[in-house]
């Protein structure tokens, strides 16, 4: 996608060989009108698949799933990291590494908003080490769901996230794929995902 | 708004006189249809007002911000509850006190994507206490922007949230104001607000 690479260039950051900064249009500032060309392209790529959900985790992915789900005319979902006193007692859970963290936490979705029939996409912001996608993988299995599709805004190919995922099955598209980052300097694949 | 109460009616679950779970279509499920009818009612509301930023607070906030964004064609900030490694370095700060969690927290903002010049309308999901709308405004105030408007999708009229943020001299404008929950009965305030 064009239009996001372009983007990536003129305001993304390299703040070391595996961490891209985009939170000036992506993760804590939002551009709408570039999320919903984002959303216009993931309709475009899913156009073909039956979608009845879309999943996500929060923080980051929620608005480019809200923003997305209007294209596919669906209700959203996003996984919740807390234990939250409002959340429901009865939940399908996930288990996420966080590597910046450097530990494992859970992410839940309410049994309540999940079904045996429903034929999920997952939208996310970032592929790299692949998971929350794994993670949020997890519920739909546990929730006996169908996985339809995958959707990324960025991906690093480099780092083991796209790997790990396709050798569990699960295709991942992105819409920018980045080959690396070396010296700051931000190569694309050239392959179009 | 009458669609928003019909659907607080239906789907919400009142779980004790201060509690009102609306995670089927609010912040935990989506349902988008209605996020984007919420949208267009404050950008009726706020629609003489001139917004250059809407700002809220992850997460349940940011689903509202993001789509009701695209009726006022400005960017979102969200602020930001962790010291994620990502985050600026820079920030403006805000103070929540969590009744739940029963401590206090920071918000932040990064210095980059809040300045004087910005005229910001706060959105939230909720108005019970008010803190994050105090914590938002905080950020506001430090930035020395100015905040032109402050909208939640459900007040709670009867908790103290309301009180404190007017005598603050901040008036929030409540898609749906809720006057009691006593014994699971929802009463809606009759004023129009």
């Amino acid at each position: 996608m064009q239009l996001l690479k372009d983007r990536i260039i003129k305001d993304g950051r390299v703040l070391s060989e595996n961490i891209l900064k985009v939170d000036s249009f992506l993760n804590h500032q939002i551009d709408v009108k570039l999320l919903n060309e984002i959303g216009k392209e993931f309709k475009k790529i899913f156009n073909d698949v039956e979608v009845t959900k879309i999943l996500t985790a929060e923080v980051s992915g929620i608005s480019i799933a809200v923003i997305a789900a209007q294209y596919f005319n669906v209700p959203v979902v996003f996984a919740k990291k807390t234990e939250s006193v409002n959340l429901d007692k009865e939940t399908y859970e996930g288990n996420v590494y966080s590597y910046t963290k450097k530990k494992q936490y859970k992410i839940r979705v309410s049994k309540n908003y999940i079904s045996k029939d429903d034929k999920i996409l997952i939208l996310d912001d970032f592929l790299a080490n692949g998971e929350a996608i794994k993670g949020l993988n997890e519920i739909i299995t546990n929730a006996k769901a169908t996985l339809v599709g995958t959707g990324v805004v960025i991906e690093k190919s480099y780092q083991p996230g796209k790997k790990i995922l396709e050798d569990m099955g699960i295709e991942v598209k992105a819409l920018a794929s980045i080959k690396s980052m070396t010296d700051g300097n931000i190569v694309f694949c050239k392959t179009k995902k």
